[in-house]
């Protein structure tokens, strides 16, 4: 299969990336494909912007979604976007890895998503009726693929959990998760999440490499977040809010997961 | 009082645009004082790198917190991040306002709280001991001053309903609002969204202005969200977790705020 990674640490002398290179050989041995894109080492382009539009007349009024749904269909992307997406479309299996910053994914990789994930490529895809509001949520352009967060965190897992500070780890990861992920289609894997990344000793890493070694030995086996699908009946369509007999009693994020626990 | 306003859209002729020049008018009309940092407009470069740091020998091994801690304490950071700082140390209230993209802010924006948010100055401050960790959630050197978020979507407000497909807007925006913006001190004012961004018509733009305007006369007046401070009883040190007898029956974001529905 083809695995595609991509990873944003500035420096690869870090744990993310001694992680990243386990498993690119991880991976290869087992017979995958692995494509890398380092973000950092890529020099990648975060912010978008108008010149991401190679077409424009410098005058006119820059429109991030319209621009982009122009440039996507007539072929006039800046090339690095173009290059992302083909190797989106080339992976079986999409592996995102950074260390959380303020809650998120570092800035450089949300531009990635920001500028890869064209209009026409990962939403505004479909049509929209009484039934179906765009192919999203469980269906897009990149439905049948599967995808997972490796993810470095400096802070406890108890700060994490359902009753930590910071909030619940499926929580803070939701946005990303079920917004960026799911969104286009994406199966979504349980996240591989690495907590107190500040006091990482040999054995400790030693543990915490052969435990990503097991979840990408099951990348194809192991069961995706159960994300409800926006147009399998779930959903009142256009208001997308759940309907009255689905999880009556539940609300916020977790309403989301086909028969998670709240 | 003095405001800064931190603002991140492409497009000045856009509706983000339109509601930035006149929230500068309205501030100024009330006689307070205003700052602008427009990031698209100022070039913000928006990925936290080793070039942040003006006194590193090359081929150093570039730890992002560490580094960040030794470049702020010695006056060695890059000079854009240190007059960032010092508006935030200007402000009374700063307003952060974005488009919505992928559930969070524009990588730009995010590359302007990992780069001006230094060790030392919005996080690693304060002591830690048995009953105190950190002068965080709460406390921090941004305490006394408020924030509040000026947002646009172009979903509609059910999908961001208590049961809409996007999740609850207080839980999409919570970690932005607890966890960039409380975290170092601030007191976080509820958020100003603007729905359906892409259905504007005349009148429901004077519509939108006007309730920005009674939202910016109100900056020092209107009540805070009541997050419940770290260091303040509610929570077990170090493990940062809700005591037991503190919302006993409530998980996830919403736990954290003090008296919430649910």
């Amino acid at each position: 299969m083809n695995v595609l990674i991509v990873y944003a640490h500035p420096e690869p002398r870090s744990l993310n990336g001694a992680l990243r290179d386990f498993a690119v050989q991880r991976l290869e041995a087992a017979g995958h494909a692995v494509q890398v894109s380092d973000l950092y080492a890529m020099n990648w382009k975060a912010t978008l912007d108008a010149d991401d539009v190679t077409d424009r007349p410098p005058a006119a009024r820059f429109d991030p979604s319209l621009d982009s749904k122009r440039a996507f269909a007539q072929g006039t992307q800046r090339d690095d976007i173009a290059r992302e997406q083909a190797k989106l479309k080339w992976a079986d299996a999409v592996i995102l890895q950074f260390p959380m910053w303020w809650f998120s994914m570092p800035a450089i990789m949300k531009g990635w998503v920001e500028r890869v994930y064209a209009y026409g490529f990962a939403y505004g895809v479909g049509e929209h009726s009484d039934t179906h509001w765009g192919d999203r949520y469980g269906e897009g352009s990149l439905a049948g693929k599967r995808a997972m967060l490796v993810v470095t965190t400096g802070g406890w897992e108890s700060h994490y959990g359902p009753r930590g500070i910071n909030g619940p780890i499926d929580d803070v990861l939701f946005p990303i998760q079920h917004g960026i992920l799911y969104y286009p289609g994406f199966e979504v894997l349980p996240p591989f999440v690495i907590y107190r990344s500040g006091k990482m000793d040999d054995a400790r890493f030693a543990q915490t490499r052969d435990a990503l070694g097991e979840r990408l030995d099951g990348l194809w086996a192991t069961p995706p977040i159960p994300f409800r699908r926006q147009n399998a009946g779930d959903y009142e369509i256009p208001a997308l809010t759940l309907k009255e007999d689905v999880a009556p009693e539940r609300v916020g994020f977790a309403a989301h997961v086909d028969g998670a626990g709240r």
